[in-house]
């Protein structure tokens, strides 16, 4: 091995700390990750995968054995544990579980039972745990037994004897007020509590909403499971973001900057296969109309023009309306506002660019019906546009169908084919008649 | 005042949380929204102003007085005061600025003299310092003489005489230590410290890499200003993503999603007026081929599906390229096997699609040098989609262009022009000669 090697391998386990590891392995060429990856010692290995984005930490949590696993995943997290066990073969998540210690594999199996999408798969099980009636000055000794208190720790949990959780007390409070009074005196008891079953992106309304550091979840029953700190809650609000972005183009969230070849062309070919069957759509629209086309051609020649506005309009009714309903800002009390909002913009805008367009037809083609009917027509599409762009996610939403994966798809559908449909149709009326 | 008024007063300024407030406004038309506003109390008004987006909290605040503005801000964190005075008039935050106390108007002039968005213009100025030289029991006592600790304080920064930032005591390492020891032997010294003139994404990204709660700022001597804490670090994450969606579809981010209809009208307008100029260019280029598509209105009938397909495919391109810049994988070093793999991708979803769509057109047409002609387009606007979705982005952030924004619709441009040119000039080589 020569020296530049033992370098690359000493700047991998000791040099970088692992997060730029794992930025280092997101930021490199399938061939060459193999490589850096291969040369990371084992035992640090676990602390680079948990900071990997989830379609690179597959594909090497994939390729390792159980006992690999269990030594890379020895003094993570147990929110971290899980999430990754959980994507594995249930024979290997049985194994890896079985080589756990006692108290290990109970707290893995807490938060396994729970989906990956909930307070209960995000929670965390390091807790410092008080009881309610022991002194402030009781409390301090008890923390300076230990060794260190867990990351991101700003409140400790108050729990009944049952284990029912209680209240906090904020370390701040903690370390202002008089060591002789009870925890009971200066918990708080009116604060947020998370039950395990609450999907994630509620949780990150939550934190974001009260500014949470950290906040206890809680089982059916109100026993404490442990808690959810404001890291992994960043994280959520990260892969919401980028959900966002990446289904409107059709692409995984988390997907991996350097996916190799196959992988990316397999992904990459659904969406445009669905996108082929609504081209083929808007396609025969036009084919209705061929004997149209051919007495005037100029239609062929703008048709593009009346699809592509009323895509434009219907998209950005499409995001204001996904965004306000992410927001939470859309109910049914206002819904009808907004309708009415987007189909007097859609109005508004219609007839001032079907005036422009019309106007450019007329002196382009020297004819005053092309103006009228594209005029006409980019007014139907733009109010269509806005029509499809308002309701269409709120249905989706409520037939649980992801308005930002499907919605564009749609929308782009509707606007074209009515967009050709009413150009091509009126110009039949008016030319053919 | 009826019955009901009284109630709905009491419940926005005592009922209902200053947060609970802001949604509310929020999710309200125009109308409604105003009446809301005008039935909240004065004092009351600054708690619900700071949770408000961008877009609606500058509606109420350039309606207020410089005395009104004062009531508002009173009590508000510094960044947060700062944040709204930017967008007032000179005039209006020079008188605000005169009627606060000395040590608030310093406080605010010295985040005011920041870019909104660097870390100076995110920090706060409610640090609590200590010296290296004292025991923990005295930092202890210390502690205990203030009511209470500023939210979100995981540690306390450690100064020199000459307020130069030394280290950072954490709550954690305080609570677990002997009292009789010293700060300096406990501080951490090697931690994030975050030079004022960062801008807010950097700092967003550090806090996301470290798993920060809060982290100091100082000036370019190195003398501490002030710190930022994640709560206001979430926002700006937040409002990141909100932009790489809102962008996409031409509109501004905090969007007001009850935006009145003049408004939203001419924002909207803008975009619309810009993409129309990129569908005169594709008509143009259709223009050119009108004696062939005179001759094989087929060729009409098709088109859109080879423009369609390129502006799918180059907008996945664009997508994971953007994206994978945002978080920093693309570099000048991999930037080549990016554009590689995009152009392999391309190319082998070219070839397999084209054969699809050749195969169709040549059933429905029953003309085998139609379906010649489609295929061959596709494949090359699949390729130049990936192509310019590659390279456009890297080429926009050179020029310091927001890619976007201007990506998308410069894209589309692209494929439409080079798919109607490809299938059309293909068509006219078959058919014309």
């Amino acid at each position: 091995e020569s020296g530049a090697w033992t370098q690359v391998r000493r700047m991998l386990n000791s040099g970088l700390p692992p997060v730029d590891v794992a930025h280092l392995l997101e930021s490199t060429p399938p061939k060459e990750r193999e490589l850096l990856w291969s040369l990371v010692d084992a035992e640090q290995q676990g602390e680079v995968l948990q900071y990997l984005s989830y379609d690179v930490q597959t594909e090497f949590l994939t390729r390792m054995d159980a006992q690999e696993l269990l030594a890379a995943t020895e003094g993570l997290d147990t929110d971290d544990i899980a999430d990754m066990l959980q994507r594995l073969p249930n024979a290997v998540i049985h194994e890896v579980l079985q080589s756990m210690d006692t108290q290990d594999r109970h707290r893995v199996e807490s938060v396994l039972s729970y989906p990956e999408d909930t307070a209960g798969g995000l929670m965390n099980t390091d807790t410092i745990t008080i009881r309610a009636d022991i002194t402030l000055d009781v409390v301090l000794r008890y923390l300076r037994r230990h060794e260190r208190i867990p990351d991101s720790t700003d409140a400790l949990l108050v729990v009944s004897r049952r284990d029912e959780f209680i209240g906090r007390l904020q370390l701040n409070t903690l370390l202002v007020s008089d060591p002789n009074i009870t925890v009971r005196e200066v918990m708080e008891t009116e604060c947020v509590v998370i039950p395990a079953s609450l999907p994630e992106n509620e949780v990150a309304n939550l934190f974001q909403k009260f500014d949470l550091i950290s906040a206890p979840v809680v089982s059916a029953e109100g026993r404490l499971l442990g808690r959810i700190t404001i890291d992994d809650v960043v994280d959520v609000i990260r892969e919401n973001a980028d959900h966002a972005v990446m289904s409107m183009a059709g692409l995984e969230d988390e997907e991996d900057t350097f996916a190799p070849v196959m992988r990316t062309t397999r992904r990459r070919a659904v969406w445009l296969g669905v996108n082929l069957l609504t081209a083929f759509l808007a396609s025969a629209v036009i084919g209705l109309f061929d004997a149209t086309i051919e007495k005037v051609v100029a239609l062929a020649v703008l048709m593009p023009i009346v699809a592509s506005m009323g895509g434009i309009a219907g998209s950005q009714a499409l995001t204001v309306v996904i965004r306000g309903m992410a927001l939470g800002h859309v109910s049914s009390s206002n819904a009808q506002w907004l309708l009415n909002r987007e189909l007097i913009v859609g109005a508004l805008n219609g007839v001032l660019w079907a005036f422009v367009v019309a106007l450019v037809a007329m002196l382009w083609f020297g004819d005053w019906v092309l103006g009228v009917v594209i005029g006409a027509a980019i007014i139907i599409n733009l109010v269509v546009a806005a029509l499809s762009g308002t309701l269409l996610p709120m249905l989706l939403k409520k037939l649980n169908i992801d308005p930002a994966l499907a919605g564009s798809v749609i929308l782009t559908t509707v606007t074209d084919v009515v967009g050709f449909m009413a150009f091509l149709g009126l110009a039949t009326v008016f030319y053919l008649s």
